[in-house]
């Protein structure tokens, strides 16, 4: 049994909360956060306190917080060699202070308040101080159900670009979609099975193999089209830069003529 | 039973010769391409042609052939008032010789060459000239068990546009994820999960409310952050890009500095 306390109450915290109360080899010994009000309706599920003097002895302690509120709370933890770690992708494993033993356990997902988080589905990227730690890292999101990588900190921090990429950017190509679409009266129930399509194809297969479409195929007339059929300038611009990329990777040398009302930019 | 013959031997072609033979309420009379060798292979299951003048009777004429050849094979056609549809995202429906009745039967998926579709999670974009013809499509995606949806030439092409957007676009953010986590030894497998919880989310909720982020959170010190980690330019370029797009959807006035070295832009 991992025995673990939890700092904090955001959307991290609260799913970790969840899937460690649901899990048989972890123990949830207290829940700290700085305001009482976030967690006292667990009360008589778990010890929750405010205080951090009331901390107890625990194998790991989690600091589920903002990246602001990282360093300042591991400063102010009122005991030493104990094992601490953080749940942040940007965040150096030496931002906690070192009066403790220091590691980090960030689970690779997108996290919403209202979303219930299958935990069988979140990546562990951990890393400790003290290798002797690592497999504690290692049991614990194992008793999630999670797998879990061996990631430098170095390498979280590529990681979390790389994430942004893959979640708020095509997020946001989903948006410009709904957008795109709504103004012609298209329902986006129509689109849906291509984005699960898109994002079932690159589970085995590269997303360099997986690409198609008119700028991989380098067919100029329906580019141009496209272009024509966009209202919005921001979305031409995308348009546009996306398909550059594309034609980068694939070893297209066609550019579209990129023409501005003000200035030439070449 | 909906008597079907298929011209054209590409991609969509043969996904919709392989599940118009797994129907039981579709007969693909036969199966013409202006070249042999590419069907031949089927000859013992359907009658194979190169030949238009062979052509017989059928309840739907279907070309699924490249936009460039929609026009030019629908002309040669010999025959008049006979029910022909193109499968095309970009073409009219005019773009048909009109001596026929027209129509069109676009299904909005991605198709591989080697990979199997699922035709139940292919929705088909439907249009006829007669409105008397329309059963007859929808019978032919019900028959597929696939959803359908009427859809003008005009709304087709916005279609096309959007789903650049969901699936070329997307696929490129994951492509330059697994350029970014690449150059840094990270296992692309880390980051699959987190593509398909995209993916998921956005089918019960709108992009708009399954944003999160940095961009979203105007977070400047890890947008910051990301934009000194990133190495390539047009990578930056495009980090800048979505971030600007995600914080105008979202009512957010931060910008970066946008600098370049040899022209201001703005």
């Amino acid at each position: 049994m991992i025995s673990v306390i939890l700092l904090g109450a955001g959307n991290v915290a609260s799913h970790l909360y969840k899937a460690f109360s649901a899990s048989d080899s972890v123990e949830i010994k207290q829940w700290y956060n700085r305001s009482y009000g976030a967690i006292k309706s667990f009360k008589n599920n778990t010890e929750v306190i405010d205080d951090l003097s009331q901390l107890k002895d625990a194998d790991i302690y989690i600091l589920a917080v903002s990246d602001d509120a990282v360093s300042s709370l591991s400063d102010t933890l009122p005991f030493e060699n104990r094992f601490i770690v953080h749940t942040s992708g940007t965040m150096s494993m030496y931002d906690l202070e070192k009066k403790n033993k220091r590691g980090v356990f960030y689970p690779l997902q997108s996290f919403s308040k209202h979303a219930d988080i299958d935990f069988k589905k979140v990546p562990f990227c951990i890393e400790t101080e003290d290798k002797l730690k690592l497999q504690l890292l290692k049991d614990l999101a194992t008793a999630l159900g999670s797998e879990f990588y061996k990631i430098t900190t170095e390498q979280r921090k590529t990681l979390h670009v790389s994430a942004v990429f893959i979640n708020n950017f095509s997020n946001q190509m989903y948006r410009i979609a709904h957008e795109i679409s709504d103004a012609d009266n298209i329902a986006f129930d129509l689109l849906k099975p291509l984005i699960l399509e898109t994002a079932n194809k690159v589970q085995d297969m590269s997303p360099y193999m997986a690409q198609t479409g008119p700028a991989k195929r380098n067919d100029k007339k329906t580019l141009k089209k496209h272009l024509k059929l966009i209202q919005d300038e921001e979305h031409q611009e995308i348009y546009k830069l996306m398909t550059k990329s594309i034609q980068k990777t694939h070893g297209i040398k066609y550019r579209f003529d990129i023409k501005r009302k003000k200035n030439n930019e070449r």
